[in-house]
């Protein structure tokens, strides 16, 4: 109950520390105070989802006693609210609120909400404990070590309790199994929504380009499943289902038609365009773009209020439908994992030990990563891999074991729904029947670099492009944006067959090898006069290209310049957009091409030497579908640098180990390309594009540096800003809190020996000194602060002393001033730490922050220091 | 050149802190001084496998120079030499032996050896490296921190470097893929050891039954490839291969014949059994066991010189053979991870970045162990996750793509061998055509239950066994011991024909579907009489069992509890034993017993509820071979605790996501129900009964002590033994050295203030003091030692003062004393810390060692805390 019943409204600047405006909650529920978080993320002013939303921070209902409703439905909707929120860049109020007139109502309702509940560990058990410390600030990292603890602590609590009554005993086991069941819920409830998401993007795709009579609901596909035409060819051309032309002129043949039903297309595409924006826009800002970075920073214990929220869920949800039925070039594997996030976080509610605990939740989200994942392509193991190696900051083995579990479920609650209609569990289902050949890693290879290059141009394409978006006044009108980029793309793809197709569609043709009843352009290979001597066996190889063939060839070589190109504006935009797809659909058509390529070249040059031996005329040596998979993963390497769980993906879609030679070969070429152009992935580069605060546990930290080079104060600055722990007044605390701007505060034994008593967190203090000065007697601005076991002796007639010792942590993290930053920064990764101190010889010296690394990194590499943001 | 050319004498004492004593080499490469590691491993005592080898420690040859060899064969040498070792438990010796006359030499020989390689970065560079400082003993930890440190500040000069020169750049390419390359190479060889591992014990296997006439190289299946049999059934009675009563008696019928082949049967076995626990005594005693246990220890940062050397390589290959050829009840599975990480080690000499560092070669044994079990199944991914998830401590993602890469090579390398002679990759291939039913998982879960209740008992039973082999004289006639056990096992198992063939054979069988072609016993069933009801599709589907399967199934009943129990007596012995294979059989036992218990109560009761709807009559509904499958997973699952991986390895057997639900659903109850009745998996059991320094991973520390509780000294001792940063002389530091057993001290500003300043590690003072005396002018005891950057103000007459602030480590790991010590066994975990000191508000109060936190960890769980034996 951590946060029940209240709204936070907090200002955030960036280079300040945020203190937080709580307001009380007034009676009826729906007419809370608005809520506001002035963060960098975008430059637009976005109304709130409620029209009784107001956004005057100072706001303050009359009545809050009685009818006040501690529910974890409203402490879901604090964190929903935020997400609908102001986002005001230019804020840089920094008045500190907690003295405004609401807060009194807060803390005695806040009081009455936590009594009872598990207080903090840390907090000293002779007081009580103080309501709001140990929570976080929003845009703002949470101490992992504590978290853990904490959670600690509570188990511990459990298990001593189990063992007095059988109550708690089945409390003890239901906490245990909560966890699992918590997996299951995730697992189920992505499942069903990817299976809806796949069902109403594929009905809302074949609008564009007609209608059922039977039913408007139906899909093209199902629409012809009741039809009389049982041919494969003519069942995507039953009379059930009609063509826009063919419903408004009456015809499907001619130019006219052909014109009409282009308008149509591009009609749609905006529509749905505009509406995928403008639901963004106005009710869930955070649902635009993959997501993954953002989950990657909150992975890495960041906090973003909303982020995860119920409104975000619901509206990434329907957006996500219409931005990949707009036929944009974006993909929905990405914001799936986002999908399934929200939903862990959202289930989390359901669960004391998730809710009350960041750490805890993180694991969750960890393994929800997974599930998104093994939904998207119907790899679950694949999915376990990629949260491991790309999404998790924190991933204990028992996570492991868990998010394979719920990335199990998902994909069988997805194949129960069977969205595809053919009972595959995965995206791209392939079978190849020829092995590959140790000659044809030179083109693997190749494709390698081919991914790798193309990844890195990507990347600083659309860095460069989102750093244009950011600062000129484009920015300003997304939704604008959104529908130019829509429009292009609906007018340049139509024409193209593979472009207009989706692009799972896309890469599900290109992957596909050619059986003998395939009637797709792609296969449009002649028959072989001489089938009689290579054998009807054979008579699907070593078949020259057919003009069908040409004519898809060029086709496909437009469609990759064109999905190069749209791709690098389309991410990025402000709406769901997913990467995994059009990179691999660039990676595919490359590969297909050389694919075909190469199996062209073999076809006219058995007697070649490198052909020699394995590729005799009528065998079936070449598959350019494996070529077009091994593209697809070289692409999708260069973009995301992934790198097992690619592989691992890729191998479950083939299912056959035999191969993930070729597939491996291409991916650590790509990468290694890639990383030569910048270490970054695209996930990185946006993570760092937002100045969000996260330490890549990938890169080592390759400078030599000291700790005392780092930390501040630097030599030129003023000394660093110290509690001792006894002999201040409130008054002094007080005024040395607002006079800075630090986060928190060493305690040390006296001004002279700076010696190391803790640390106390400026949150706790300020909520603390409030609340005393507010419920316990006689306490003013003369009153002795101390944070010593024992109060100090005074004289009689002095005002009350305050005890704070509860607030400390009695065990900050502390380095010495010769620890090499490497070590330091390995500390700050592996203990997921806020701020560590710095000590010489048992004196405080100064203190490091998380911020101040990445600043120092930043300088390191020529970047701008103050693009880090975020504490 | 850390080790180069010299043998270190270590004595070593399970409570004191063991010095070293450090001889130079002689101009002999063989003629070298004997290594002596005074460990708890054995009880016995081994003589040196050369016999020049002598147990002198003072040993001392004459000429040292001009003619030593700082080859990296030396290097290898040495921790070789060691494998073969004295094992002297008694030994208690404990005199400083670094003032043996032979230090100089051994100290001159190190410098020259050491000058111009990269010195470690700790040490000032004002000063001259001191050589040996900053190595490590034998049995004791290392220090991941400084470890890592060094290896990436070898990374930062080689960067620096490559901007210079193009050779330098070369160099610097060279080392960023030598990683890449020693995986090839590990991958490479390890695949080729398999595949002459199952070659040779393939055909040793044989032997017992037979010779084949043709020659005697050949195995039993090979002597009959070229026979003019056909038939499948008859093939194995091919006229080349005799049975030993056929070669003896001449004839192959009667009592007698069966006599002869019995007695052949266990004369082999107690040959082979004789032979391999002979060798491993000889020369090899580390070769002994599973080796997971030890891997498990030593990747946590623990050094057991030559567990991993040339000459374990080689005899436990060998013995591999020998021990799996002898019919014993257990597996080349886990020994395959022990031999892959020989492999590894020993590669890891090529390359000076893998040979100079303990952190990164760990990191090589991590995709070692991968590739082990990547060989031993056939299973890439699953070998990966089984090292991420049971073997590795400190797994970067870097090492999880490296071991992938690794572990895919091995895989192709032991394809390529093609030792199954199938072109299989997978130890079991099996192809399940029934899909499962949901009712089905209720016996999986009950198989569950049964793996988690035998691994339970399997734990607890062979831990008490080896306790008494330890405790009692048993231990001391380990070859008595192995034969034995042998001849029980051959004389109980030859009658029985599903224990007489080798465990995997057994396995095998029972995953298999019966093909209508199965003539094996498992497959007798009747053919139903109306086939023409049921239609010939079907007409292996539902049949009731016959004489044959009933017959089968007692075998099988009794062949289940004879490998109950012989396995209990047979892991622990002295001779390479692996334990998945016996695990897996009595599961595969137990699952196809149940499987095709289910298969006869559905086809006598397809009326049942249970059965109905999903299998009626003449439907191919129950797999006993799916059964089986499951039972082996649940039984592994149960002694190794193993979950994600065991689920993927059982995954690429089989190939289908389909079957993953079950498996998972047997998996996870097994590991549950075993859970209960104690955490510990089998090998940390055998880690723990060793007294081996491991903080697992993977258990919380769930007890509310505090910092203060564990660190010494307690409140009842002495003060603790500190150094201060000036005004103590040569002799006072040695003293003190002296009179305590500490293995490092922290330097203090004064007695009075205790503020810290640094640590140094006995071994580094030690070398150092006495490299001092040696080399450096005027040293003598008076002379005053300081850790200050300065040197002190002295009186002009006084004796040169020693500077040893580079031997001191400036940034040693602080936590304070009310840091809770869930959160110092974390921090203990994740940095991989060796101690760690503990201060109150700025001054020194204690250290806590990874010892003091394993010994608290066992008082808390009531265990005897002096188990713990090493630092």
């Amino acid at each position: 109950m951590t946060a029940t019943g209240f709204s936070a409204v907090v200002k955030f600047t960036s280079h300040k520390q945020q203190p937080a405006v709580v307001n009380g909650d007034g009676a009826n529920p729906s007419h809370k105070t608005s809520s506001l978080v002035s963060g960098p993320r975008d430059g637009g002013s976005v109304k709130a989802p409620g029209s009784e939303r107001m956004e005057n921070p100072g706001y303050c209902p009359g009545s809050f006693d009685g009818l006040h409703h501690p529910s974890d439905d409203d402490d879901d909707d604090e964190m929903v609210d935020i997400a609908g929120a102001t986002l005001d860049f230019s804020s840089t109020d920094d008045v500190p609120p907690l003295s405004t007139g609401c807060y009194e109502e807060y803390s005695g309702s806040r009081a009455a909400g936590m009594n009872g509940n598990s207080p903090s560990k840390l907090v000293d058990p002779l007081e009580d404990p103080v309501p709001g410390v140990g929570t976080y600030e929003d845009f703002n990292t949470i101490d992992w070590v504590r978290e853990k603890s904490k959670d600690r602590d509570r188990h511990r609590e459990i298990t001593n309790k189990s063992r007095q009554s059988t109550v708690a005993l089945l409390h003890s086991v239901s906490d245990a199994f909560s966890g699992w069941l918590l997996m299951l819920l995730v697992g189920l409830l992505s499942g069903a929504l990817a299976g809806g998401i796949d069902i109403a993007a594929h009905w809302l795709t074949d609008m564009k380009g007609g209608l059922c009579l039977v039913g408007f609901w139906f899909n093209h596909e199902h629409c012809c499943w009741t039809s009389n035409e049982t041919t494969f060819q003519e069942r995507d051309q039953c009379p059930q289902w009609q063509s826009w032309a063919e419903l408004i002129t009456g015809t499907s043949e001619g130019a006219f038609a052909y014109i009409v039903n282009y308008m149509m297309y591009i009609f749609w595409a905006l529509l749905f365009s505009f509406l995928a924006v403008t639901l963004v826009r106005a009710f869930a800002p955070y649902a635009c773009g993959s997501g993954i970075p953002e989950i990657k920073t909150i992975l890495s214990g960041f906090i973003i209020r909303g982020y995860l929220g119920k409104w975000t869920l619901i509206i990434k949800t329907i957006t996500l439908v219409l931005a990949v039925s707009s036929g944009l070039s974006l993909g929905k594997e990405g914001p799936l994992v986002h999908v399934a996030c929200c939903c862990a976080n959202i289930l989390c509610h359901l669960f004391t030990k998730y809710r009350k605990n960041e750490a805890k939740r993180r694991e969750v989200l960890s393994a929800a990563a997974a599930v998104g994942v093994s939904v998207a392509f119907g790899a679950p193991i694949g999915g376990v891999l990629f949260s491991l190696e790309e999404v998790s900051y924190y991933f204990p083995l028992k996570t492991l074991w868990r998010s394979f579990f719920a990335a199990l479920v998902a994909a069988f609650t997805l194949r129960s729904i069977n969205p595809f209609g053919n009972s595959r569990l995965v995206l791209f289902y392939v079978e190849f029947h020829a092995p590959w050949h140790l000659v044809e890693l030179a083109p693997f290879i190749l494709l390698g670099i081919f991914g790798g290059l193309w990844g890195a141009l990507f990347i600083k394409a659309n860095i460069a492009w989102c750093r244009i978006r950011k600062s000129t006044c484009l920015g300003r009108y997304p939704v604008i944006e959104v529908l130019g980029v829509a429009a292009l793309t609906a007018l340049l793809a139509y024409p193209n067959s593979y472009t207009r197709m989706s692009g799972s569609e896309l890469i599900s043709e290109l992957f596909n090898d050619c059986s003998l009843l395939d009637s797709s352009q792609l296969c449009g290979y002649k028959q072989p006069s001489n089938t009689s001597e290579t054998g009807v066996g054979n008579s699907l190889a070593d078949r020259p290209a057919g003009e069908g063939l040409y004519a898809a060839l060029w086709q496909l070589a437009l469609a990759l310049l064109f999905k190069m190109v749209i791709t690098i504006f389309t991410f990025g935009m402000k709406v769901p957009s997913g990467l995994f797809i059009p990179s691999m659909a660039v990676g595919a058509i490359a590969g297909r091409l050389l694919g075909v390529g190469m199996e062209q070249l073999a076809y006219h040059n058995h007697e070649w030497l490198i052909f020699k031996g394995w590729c005799s005329p009528g065998a079936d040596c070449i598959t350019p579908g494996l070529y077009a998979m091994v593209g697809a993963a070289a692409c999708l390497g260069g973009v995301t640098r992934m790198t097992v769980s690619l592989v691992v993906i890729m191998f479950e879609l083939t299912g056959g180990l035999e191969y993930i030679v070729p597939l491996m070969a291409a991916t650590m070429t790509s990468k290694w390309v890639a990383d030569a152009f910048g270490r970054e992935g695209i996930y990185e580069a946006h993570i760092r594009l937002n100045g969000y605060p996260f330490l890549e546990p990938k890169e080592e930290f390759d400078h030599s540096s000291l700790a005392v080079d780092v930390m501040r104060p630097r030599r030129s600055d003023p000394a660093l800003a110290v509690l001792t722990q006894e002999g201040m007044t409130v008054g002094e605390v007080e005024s040395l809190v607002e006079s800075t701007h630090y986060s928190g505060f060493p305690v040390v034994v006296s001004q002279e020996s700076q010696r190391l008593v803790g640390f106390v967190l400026r949150r706790d203090l300020l909520i603390s000194i409030d609340n005393a000065r507010k419920r316990q007697e006689g306490v003013v601005s003369a009153s002795m602060v101390f944070f010593t076991e024992h109060a100090p002796s005074q004289p009689p007639d002095a005002p009350p002393p305050l005890r704070l010792r509860g607030i400390m942590d009695l065990s900050p993290f502390t380095v010495t001033d010769h620890t090499p930053m490497d070590i330091t920064v390995d500390i700050f990764r592996k203990l997921g730490l806020r701020q560590c101190l710095v000590t010489h010889n048992g004196r405080l010296l100064g203190i490091i922050t998380k911020k101040d690394i990445l600043k120092h990194m930043a300088q390191i590499a020529n970047r701008d220091p103050d693009s880090i943001l975020f504490n």
